[in-house]
């Protein structure tokens, strides 16, 4: 897994270091004034939800500004699936764990009597919502827990080689939403942290959220299984096992914010009711702060949808709570001018 | 929480970001020969473990080494009780909690029953240390659990504010070893990005590492129990529970390492059997990479043990295998001219 990050341009990281050094330098002589003369969110329409994340970015960064955070004290955590990048037709982690069962059936004649791997195989979503969350469970794993971590990284970089998003028809690495990666980009020109904090699997996520989004693997927080470690012949493994640790989901969002990061993160970015508890946790009683709700409302470019009785979409509470909060909703169609990249 | 990371003076923070990029233009015209020039460790007397520590950091970190490593990937863990301060006459959580339990006891009259309680008030070791890791796990328990993560915060700091070392008369934040201190600051000048990776619970850790050390809280992974969430009259609450989830100690480590980081370290310091597990991780099949172990052999000036029957300073197996492994093992009698800052 060292080697994909040992890729990365030494030169690059020179240069924008010292590019970073000059930008502070010249910040200092223009009192941030910078910012005003470029446009850091093309991909976001001119209205009031730009408005106001841009206005929030402004005010916890601007030197003397009774708002102001220290950068030590930026944290951001954005959620992934439907936050980040899709959801539909199904959560990519799925995705990926069903073309791993029938790419593995061939070795395991005793799946044969398992109607929820059979299900898999046939890729009857009916069957598989039928079996629950105990059928889920056992999807993740048994192609999430018995492997070595190395292992399991090489079939996540394997599977996103060749999967194709079967409506877009691109690799699903490719499909992070442009103007988040916009927004991503501008946090961290302002020197915030950010974190993903996911329902999905936190090794599944760190093979690609650096190439996808610019956040290593060290800032990216998900649900996770034990791992155990042992010596075999000398060489030291980690073992990947089945029994969940944290779902990182709903209240096991401020759970997962507090186990990895430690403070309260100050923007908080969500896309559904999983999200809720950590809208709350990041600004009831904790100013400054902001949440943002991203509202998908754009059949023709992705997806609409809110109401689904299905866990990960459904955006019903925390939508009626937003404006009790001050919470800000993107309205995907209205609010973004381009979803995906070129 | 957050507001002692504000008080961060902000211009110190913009100068700093300056200082580095006008170094690192510095290192592109000077191919890296400032670091010649100067001593990084001078607290580190000069011989073979402190070439072979600084030879390693400069090796990972020179442009056009085959050993070159990439910024995004330089990873190092160090464990904290005995490595990066003392450990006797206890851990000093330990302390932490038998003061908290004769501080409590008056509010707790059911406590004059429990013998491990009684023993505990009245410091009798002999009697802690026979109620085994049961007893143990009490006194953590009745000091650790039962309030919210904001009020465990405020009870740490109260009690770094007023207790005192027994031998050293110093507040226990700052017995921090000033050569460690150096390391680490060397360390951050070469782009490593620094983890603790300690047996000892990572809330106790998270209030004062940043003060004693420069390590920001989401860079401190330690022994935790389960927190939960909960909307308390509309006030967010994450509440400290007594189950405990991880014990990030021998076998443990290098899980806490996967879980917290996602990727191997090139460099593990520690000071006992408890590290060894992560010294194997970091270090075999895995190159470049460096092991190193602090032994406390200075009576006078700290303490020497190493074969004592109490797991926390136990260094037996990790000492053997140093030779084979090529870990360096620092004397601290020799290898260091001062132990603690003036």
């Amino acid at each position: 897994m060292i080697g994909s990050f040992q890729a990365v341009r030494p030169w690059a990281e020179v240069l924008r270091a010292c590019m970073l050094g000059i930008c502070l330098a010249f910040g200092m002589a223009t009192a941030g004034r910078a910012e005003d003369d470029s446009d850091p969110l093309p991909s976001w329409n001119d209205g009031e939800v730009k408005q106001a994340v841009l206005e929030f970015v402004k005010r916890v960064t601007t030197e003397g500004s009774p708002d102001y955070v220290a950068p030590a004290a930026r944290i951001a955590v954005f959620d992934n699936d439907g936050t980040l990048w899709p959801e539909n037709p199904l959560p990519f982690q799925l995705i990926f764990a069903l073309d791993e069962i029938r790419r593995l059936s061939p070795e395991h004649p005793e799946w044969q009597d398992n109607a929820t791997i059979q299900a898999a195989i046939r890729g009857d979503a009916g069957a598989i919502a039928r079996s629950g969350l105990e059928g889920l469970a056992e999807i993740i794993a048994v192609t999430h827990s018995g492997m070595t971590v190395e292992d399991f990284n090489a079939r996540v970089k394997e599977w996103l080689d060749r999967a194709r998003h079967p409506r877009f028809q691109r690799p699903f690495q490719d499909l992070g939403y442009q103007p988040m990666k916009e927004l991503l980009n501008h946090l961290r020109a302002k020197e915030f942290k950010v974190f993903i904090v996911s329902g999905g699997g936190i090794d599944f996520m760190r093979v690609w959220t650096e190439q996808a989004y610019g956040i290593p693997p060290e800032q990216v927080i998900g649900s996770y299984a034990k791992v155990r470690y042992q010596l075999q012949d000398g060489h030291p493994k980690l073992i990947k096992e089945a029994a969940i640790e944290l779902v990182d989901d709903k209240a096991g969002k401020p759970a997962g914010i507090h186990r990895f990061i430690g403070r309260k993160p100050i923007l908080c970015v969500g896309n559904s009711d999983g999200d809720q508890a950590m809208l709350e946790w990041t600004t009831i009683d904790h100013s400054p702060s902001l949440g943002v709700i991203l509202h998908h409302t754009d059949d023709e470019r992705e997806y609409a949808y809110d109401r689904e009785p299905k866990s990960s979409g459904k955006l019903i509470e925390s939508l009626e709570a937003a404006s009790q909060r001050g919470w800000v909703v993107i309205d995907m169609k209205k609010d973004w001018n381009r979803v995906f990249s070129e």
